[in-house]
């Protein structure tokens, strides 16, 4: 590893502090080195608060040191835009620094190269692409939200190994193990959004909250055509039931009672799900955890709109129950959805298998 | 490791090189030692032929050591029983060696501490129990079928991550990967049998011979109540067909132009797994590898006699599909069948998860 590669290392681990608390913005760190030495540290910690660069050359004021021809390292282009905060290129150019070391240009088309330009216009040093792929993988969500316009879609699957989500009386809790639950429920912190379908909501009642880690509890999204569901459901009664959100269609706004109402546009056609992200897009919902059942999830695979899919899959065997994708049948095995493995982990008693969707970039 | 340990892993280490040759007969490597200097080494080959412990010994004599006062390093308890050979602790009392040092003690009923007897009144020095664990592990085979009198039965799954081991029309080639199946035939090599069910013998028609890896072919077993599969099936007429046995009741002989036909004792019942493997046990069919399908691997799990089960799992999803225990089910969470994993390993493309049955010692 080079010494910029660990310095971008170093702002990758500042930036992942802000995990589930900046979206829709990417998750950014910076560090500034003048004589061989970190000065300052900083990262972007909420929506809407100083981004990482200026938190950085603050810390490094604060500490006494004058960053004129210091380095910058940051994983992401500097904005050149203002937007809640001002430009960070123009910052960065007003603090006299010698150069910026940039671990991925920012795919917004309202920086895209513009936030370099700026540092290149003032005879700022610009170095970038390193550690590009492992930048790019921390800011997947963001960066397919301005690139896709649809949030990043992780489908999450707890299963027996012989595929069972469910026994045919709809029995499902518990199947994988406290461990892997403690697991999902860090992925929600770090997640916008879960999304279920009805039918989960109705046999589960669910909480989908952050209970067994710290963290702050996702959106709670529930597909609810006819928006029929009961008022008791915990979603739409516990203490975090103002961040309940039901994707129904206008007709069946008559129906309401619930406070957070998201209507479809078109109305009364079956739902596609292309159509609903798009709707969360407009929310500013980034990521989306799909929580189940195997209708959703089948239509997640007929659609092909799902970004990765992990598994947690128990050491036990069901029998005859119902599988992850009920909803979807092939009748040649050169028409299988075919995933790249990512990795295996053992949870506990379980092992989860993080997949890739092969068809999507 | 202790420098007996580091010894008996070399006798394991030769042990295995009779794989699948000395069924029934147990996995036995040996080493002679003197001065700290391994002068002979030796296997059991094949059944019916010389004992580890003399084939090590005579090594010895052949590079013209004596081997008087020498120790012997063997995984198993030497044979106390004349059988197709002469009795190996007498073997090495006549030897004068001074010490054996053992993996294991044999658990077969005609030597099951008789061996260490013959040694110890012989004033040889005898120590047991070294990496004793592994010296199980390698004759698991061997020490099920002498202490439980049927076969160590493993069942053998492929199947995408959703759990289909075929489309519903059936189609089931190829789920899993040309490494996996390569895995697969090198297993067979190490199997006394293969078993399959009717449906899967008709479905596929397969060959269960060892194509993709050198080793020899499995018996060939299918169960076949009424004996009414077709003739022209692989297994019944490709250059293997007589080492395919068909298991079957005794009303149904009247149907029969197979050669190897075994019946069971109980006639026209619907079969019982239990009495099939005893009947296996009868032919000295040491080890069973199950290869679908769905009927027959749920009977295993009904019956809980499955010893342990592999799962070739392909990164890919089938949707609505045939699952490895259609024929299983249960009412609530509290009655699935709890397995414990014992390792995983990326196969190719496939992963491949073994588990063990927790129910069975």
């Amino acid at each position: 590893m080079t010494h910029d590669e660990k310095l971008i290392k170093v702002c990758i681990g500042l930036a992942i502090k802000g995990k589930g608390m900046v979206s829709p913005n990417p998750l950014v760190g910076s560090v500034v080195v003048k004589n061989n030495q970190i000065i300052g540290k900083g990262y972007h910690k909420k929506f809407g608060e100083a981004h990482a660069e200026r938190n950085a050359v603050l810390d490094a004021e604060k500490k006494g040191f004058n960053v004129k021809g210091a380095s910058v390292y940051v994983n992401l282009e500097p904005c050149a835009h203002v937007g809640k905060t001002a430009s960070c290129a123009e910052f960065l150019v007003s603090k006299k620094v010698k150069e910026v070391i940039i671990g991925m240009k920012d795919p917004y088309s309202k920086v895209n190269g513009k936030g370099i330009e700026i540092l290149i216009k003032a005879g700022i040093k610009v170095k970038t692409g390193i550690l590009e792929k492992e930048c790019m993988d921390l800011n997947k969500f963001f960066i397919n939200f301005v690139t896709k316009k649809i949030p990043y879609v992780t489908l999450k699957i707890g299963q027996s190994i012989d595929g069972n989500i469910a026994l045919n009386n709809f029995e499902s809790k518990y199947i994988t193990g406290s461990e892997s639950r403690k697991y999902v429920h860090k992925m929600r912190s770090e997640y916008d959004a879960v999304l279920i379908g009805k039918n989960t909501a109705i046999k589960d009642d669910p909480s989908l909250n952050v209970r067994d880690v710290t963290g702050r509890d996702p959106l709670r999204i529930v597909i609810d055509w006819n928006n029929s569901l009961k008022q008791n459901l915990k979603i739409f009664s516990d203490d975090n039931k103002d961040k309940t959100f039901v994707i129904t269609k206008k007709s069946a706004e008559k129906y309401k009672g619930k406070k957070n109402l998201l209507f479809m546009v078109k109305d009364d056609r079956i739902f596609k799900l292309k159509s609903i992200l798009k709707l969360l897009h407009g929310f500013n919902v980034n990521s989306v955890l799909v929580e189940g059942g195997s209708v959703l999830f089948s239509q997640f695979i007929k659609e092909n709109l799902f970004d990765d899919i992990y598994f947690f899959i128990a050491p036990k065997i069901m029998g005859k129950g119902i599988s992850p994708f009920d909803g979807f049948e092939i009748n040649s095995l050169n028409k299988t959805v075919d995933l790249k493995t990512e990795f295996t982990k053992r949870i506990g008693k379980d092992i989860l298998i993080k997949y890739k969707n092969c068809l999507q970039v």
